[in-house]
């Protein structure tokens, strides 16, 4: 039996991933992460997707990160922009050193203890917001130094094999078109209702922010209505 | 000024890699992990060699890690043996899936919202006792995999430079004897009477796990008195 763990935010991307998890492992269990957040709301939609898609689900809860972010810190700001091209160039003002080695670090020790060896999270380089630890070399060189650290030396010269541990990102050459018509492809649009993209937290969203304006011009782009803005216009 | 931050476990290592950053560097703090290790002793050590060094010291609280280990797990025993020959081959019961990675991730973190770059750790491929994180193309990995997340594709075919995370492991190929005289060449074999070695975390040393046997064959082997000893024969 395949067996899966997917990095589970309450986005639209990994919930895209547990759909396709779903379609492609045996079994597939999902993790989300309490980062001290300032939108709980994301852990709160996290289990909504969990519950409905009939996925174990587990929190794990991270250590302290040092620098400050938008995202965790609520004396910054999250930038507001009037459309997709008035993005600032570089690295996103939410970024926090490491934290995404340190989430896929945590999930994979987790996985492991559930007997599970591939970890699938919704990273994309196409949309990445400047974020390094979004991008294909920085996910091969972490997934590299999982099996190096873990199965050690033995397995460095060999093609990755069902006993090593691999990191699945389905979306990692899609826009966010594609990303929705992925979706619509796996039947999860409907579920698409559920999840959170705000930066800002809000509900409805801000559809100002970095995130909303991706998720606005994806599902635009896809031909496809946002189930989450559904009579909101 | 060159900084530097230290990963001291409050054992002989880590503390031999305090007094050699202090040479190498201008400035040099450390941190210990707080991984819910049964022995607090190791903290308590930490602290003590951190003070007498006069070195700012802090502790990074780890997220629980799964993967069961007598170091933290009160149901499981260490190994007893007689000598460094009898060590059994392979993986030491002791090894928690990914704890390294998650070690060296929270202190580059950490290092980095203190303006430091450089970071020492007390690793081994020696004597490594079969932890497969210990070994140098590991550290080169994990190397590689934080400038990539950190910092992105522009440094990927670059050799390292001053602007870039680099791991420093001073012992990587030393023999525990060899640790032993590059102690007394940093005249810290003094300091070495307040470190922590036993996987049983008794006071004085049990000499019967792994980790006191391989200490004690490097002092011997070194000509030179463990002064953790001293009065114990």
């Amino acid at each position: 039996m395949t067996k899966s763990l997917v990095l589970l935010s309450g986005g639209q991307d990994s919930t895209t991933c547990l759909y396709w998890a779903k379609q492609k492992f045996d079994s597939v269990e999902a993790v989300s992460f309490d980062y001290g957040q300032k939108h709980i709301l994301e852990l709160q939609k996290a289990e909504v997707i969990a519950i409905k898609s009939d996925t174990p689900w587990k929190v794990l809860h991270c250590p302290k990160m040092y620098g400050s972010s938008p995202l965790t810190d609520s004396n910054e700001k999250v930038g507001n922009y009037d459309s997709v091209e008035d993005l600032p160039e570089g690295i996103e003002p939410t970024f926090v050193p490491a934290r995404n080695i340190l989430f896929i670090t945590m999930a994979v020790n987790y996985a492991l203890s559930r007997g599970i060896k591939d970890v699938v999270t919704g990273v994309c380089q196409v949309d990445y917001g400047g974020y390094p630890d979004c991008r294909a070399d920085f996910i091969a060189s972490m997934n590299m130094t999982l099996n190096l650290g873990i199965y050690g030396e033995h397995y460095r010269y060999e093609p990755l094999g069902k006993d090593q541990i691999t990191i699945h990102t389905p979306l990692m050459y899609l826009t966010k078109k594609e990303t929705v018509l992925l979706a619509k492809d796996l039947n999860c649009i409907e579920a698409l209702g559920d999840t959170h993209t705000c930066y800002e937290g809000t509900n409805p969203p801000c559809g100002k922010c970095h995130s909303c304006l991706l998720r606005a011009r994806g599902f635009e782009e896809a031909g496809i209505e946002d189930p989450l803005m559904k009579g909101e216009k």
